[in-house]
């Protein structure tokens, strides 16, 4: 390790410069017009892991390539499988950038710049580490799939099938993704847990057409009412959500977690102020970080029905309609909570309403042992680079890749966050802090030697 | 009467020609290029009104011109407000139009033209039915004032200023109006009672933007199911209104009422299906035409948040609104139930979210005492001229004019409609049939000779 770390000190300017080049290709997914570009931060990458002895291919896919990555000259340890993506989201509004999106500027110790941190500068972290390791030692201590997509951005759409084609060559014992943040500045974190999500669309369909409400009004049920009425079935005066069965699967919340999450230097009625709410909401009994991380919802996120003009418009609307998604917490089925709330709705919807329900993507939740010995590789190579012991943490969203490693290769994935949440991803302005790409690079070093000890299952 | 009588037979063609020329003229209030048109059509009512012996002026607003006609030569004899329109909806679609909106046609028996039936034709009859008065018996056996306006389809914006600017000079006894419908084909009717409305717009604001419905859900009041919730709350499972006081005002619906509904020939199943409804809705302990004509209601007319593109977007929405009316019945106070719904819904708005109010505008309900003498002089004369006896209905609608009329003028007012609900008013291939239209001058000719036997009050 030592020439390892000596490695990374000596480098770090180059590290620095390499980012920016990558930072400077605007690869951004949604934009065809961008396609070159595109391509050309994935020969970027390709272009890196040849570099560092690698064996490594661009595949190409309906869509924007993937570059992968192996060696696995480590029989006998176990292989990690990082993730990362090398496409970005657009830089609009451009006008709101105090240096422009695609020319990187450091300013107060951070690297501003689109991808910055999600997730060039942060997928950078594992490359560079593994560079050192093969240009020091001249081998890993663990074997290693690196898998960059460039479709993120975009939903992933190619992804799937290259993991499921491609499900033998990658067979692996644990993901690595630095994608997420650290709990707070000078606060690193390993994050065990994210929620599910299903999305599904309701809408309520009444009279052939809208009707003067004053002719009929009161003789016809109203889909906007009735739509309500449904909406607020959902949960009861605790706010818990009322399907039959949705919370069966759900063990207790430890108090171990509970314990971790209470002790996080989290303040919740400023964060609340922040947010422009002068009060929370949610389960009863529940913290504010135990109703985001740890348990389920089911949101509106978004109704219309009727007429929305301006003044008023005497009708009884022909139809309404809702976009509900639920987050999911561990042990949730998607399909089977889907089942449930579309089942529910039925139940209650009147006479004189037809429903439609459409069934939209849904996505499990997804916990990691903590006391699997790769999260407690991960803590000490975190608490080595970053001199602080990580905390513990889950979050309230969803990242897909992660339930797609567990689904098609059967791994668990290590989510190890060097950024901060207050990195304005997906936002103007977008940046990393220098210190954190570095400490992240020495977090990644220690974690290929730490893996190595880690008897395989 | 009898000389009357034989003046609209003899002149029965000439009068269909007149309203022919009137129907001609496009005065469609609502376009401004039509302006000429519609003060040709002012133009021409006062020509018709001068013609027939009436004293009568163009009278200026500050849009269209209202025509007043007056004859006071009945001195002891009641005097009555013949209120109509002379502006018509605009004609669109025009490709779904027969023959030309603004040509009139006659076809299978109907008159085919914008504004056939509302107003022109209906307004027409008792222009007519005075003249046969004037050119025969030299007078009229009691005191009109006939009040024509050219903004109803925009609203009557100028009308309410002219009749309070005007209270002294219009005093009268009893007001008449021909807008509204036959219950059916040989049905005539006298329209006793119109429900009054209320209209209020109520927003919900939670955070300041639209959050991450992963990283936030469940940990901050969704302002969507919050406002599903309120709207949920209106109601009880009986379908009964949930506002504090709001039924308090209201007298029981009597027994001959009731059974004046339940006599008419009204197929409710047959009504729903054409609406493609499979099924009623309302009021537990109610018929369908009680739900729409005696009972208020309180609908949600429009109601927006959130996404609503195509497929799903995971935020939790910082606002969402609702558009809803209420239905009032007799002897409700518009301006006490929009306190008492503001009340209600702003007792109920949970914390951690702001509820916004506005306040639109209202119109008490109408009913005219069936005992009254002018109503029993309108069903006389309506006797006479169908020979059948008219029913007594209500309509669920609200006529602003009828309010004013009793606010500024302190009258009641006879609600008597000549046309079918059919005839397409507001719609493509709008029509009278000829035969209602004679029926209606007929009628008219009884009334004035009907009303001038009630003792004033």
């Amino acid at each position: 390790m030592q020439h390892v770390e000596q490695y990374l000190t000596t480098n770090a300017s180059r590290f620095e410069e390499e980012l920016k080049t990558l930072l400077r290709i605007p690869s951004v997914s949604a934009d065809s017009r961008h396609n070159g570009d595109t391509r050309r931060a994935a020969e970027f990458v390709l272009a890196q892991m040849q570099g560092m002895g690698l064996t490594a291919e661009l595949v190409e896919t309906a869509g924007h390539p993937i570059v992968h990555g192996q060696w696995l000259g480590a029989p006998g340890a176990p292989t990690a499988l990082v993730y990362g993506h090398y496409d970005v989201q657009p830089p609009d509004p451009l006008d709101k950038w105090i240096s422009p999106a695609f020319e990187p500027t450091v300013r107060d110790g951070c690297i501003y710049a689109r991808g910055a941190t999600d997730d060039k500068g942060q997928m950078f972290t594992h490359l560079k580490s593994i560079e050192a390791w093969m240009k020091t030692v001249g081998k890993l201590p663990v074997n290693v799939h690196v898998v960059i997509e460039g479709e993120e951005e975009v939903g992933s759409d190619n992804l799937d099938k290259y993991l499921d084609d491609h499900r033998t060559q990658l067979k692996s014992d644990v993901g690595v993704i630095s994608d997420t943040s650290q709990f707070a500045p000078g606060v690193p974190a390993v994050t065990y847990g994210l929620r599910g999500i299903v999305a599904v669309e309701v809408t309520l369909r009444g009279p052939r057409q809208d009707l003067h409400s004053g002719v009929f009004g009161g003789s016809v049920a109203n889909p906007v009412n009735q739509l309500a009425r449904l909406i607020a079935l959902l949960h009861d005066d605790q706010n818990r959500i009322q399907i039959p069965g949705f919370y069966d699967d759900i063990p207790p919340l430890s108090d171990v977690e509970r314990e971790w999450f209470a002790k996080l230097p989290f303040d919740a009625a400023a964060d609340l102020q922040k947010l422009g709410i002068d009060s929370g909401w949610g389960e009863t009994g529940y913290t504010t970080l135990e109703r985001r991380w740890a348990r389920p919802t089911c949101d509106v996120n978004g109704i219309f029905g009727g007429y929305q003009g301006e003044g008023p418009k005497t009708i009884v609307p022909s139809f309404a309609t809702a976009k509900i998604t639920c987050r999911l917490v561990p042990n949730q089925d998607p399909v089977k909570i889907v089942k449930a709330l579309e089942k529910f709705l039925r139940d209650k919807c009147p006479a004189g309403i037809k429903l439609e329900f459409t069934d939209g993507h849904g996505c499990p939740a997804c916990a990691v042992d903590t006391k699997s010995p790769y999260i407690g590789a991960a803590r000490k190579a975190i608490q080595a680079a970053f001199d602080a012991e990580p905390v513990m943490i889950r979050e309230g969203g969803s990242i897909p890749v992660v339930a797609t490693l567990r689904q098609i290769l059967g791994i668990d994935t290590l989510l190890l966050g060097w950024g901060q949440n207050t990195d304005n991803l997906h936002s103007p302005n977008e940046h990393f802090r220098l210190a954190d790409f570095h400490r992240g690079i020495r977090a990644s070093a220690h974690l290929w030697q730490e893996l190595a000890q880690v008897k395989r299952a």
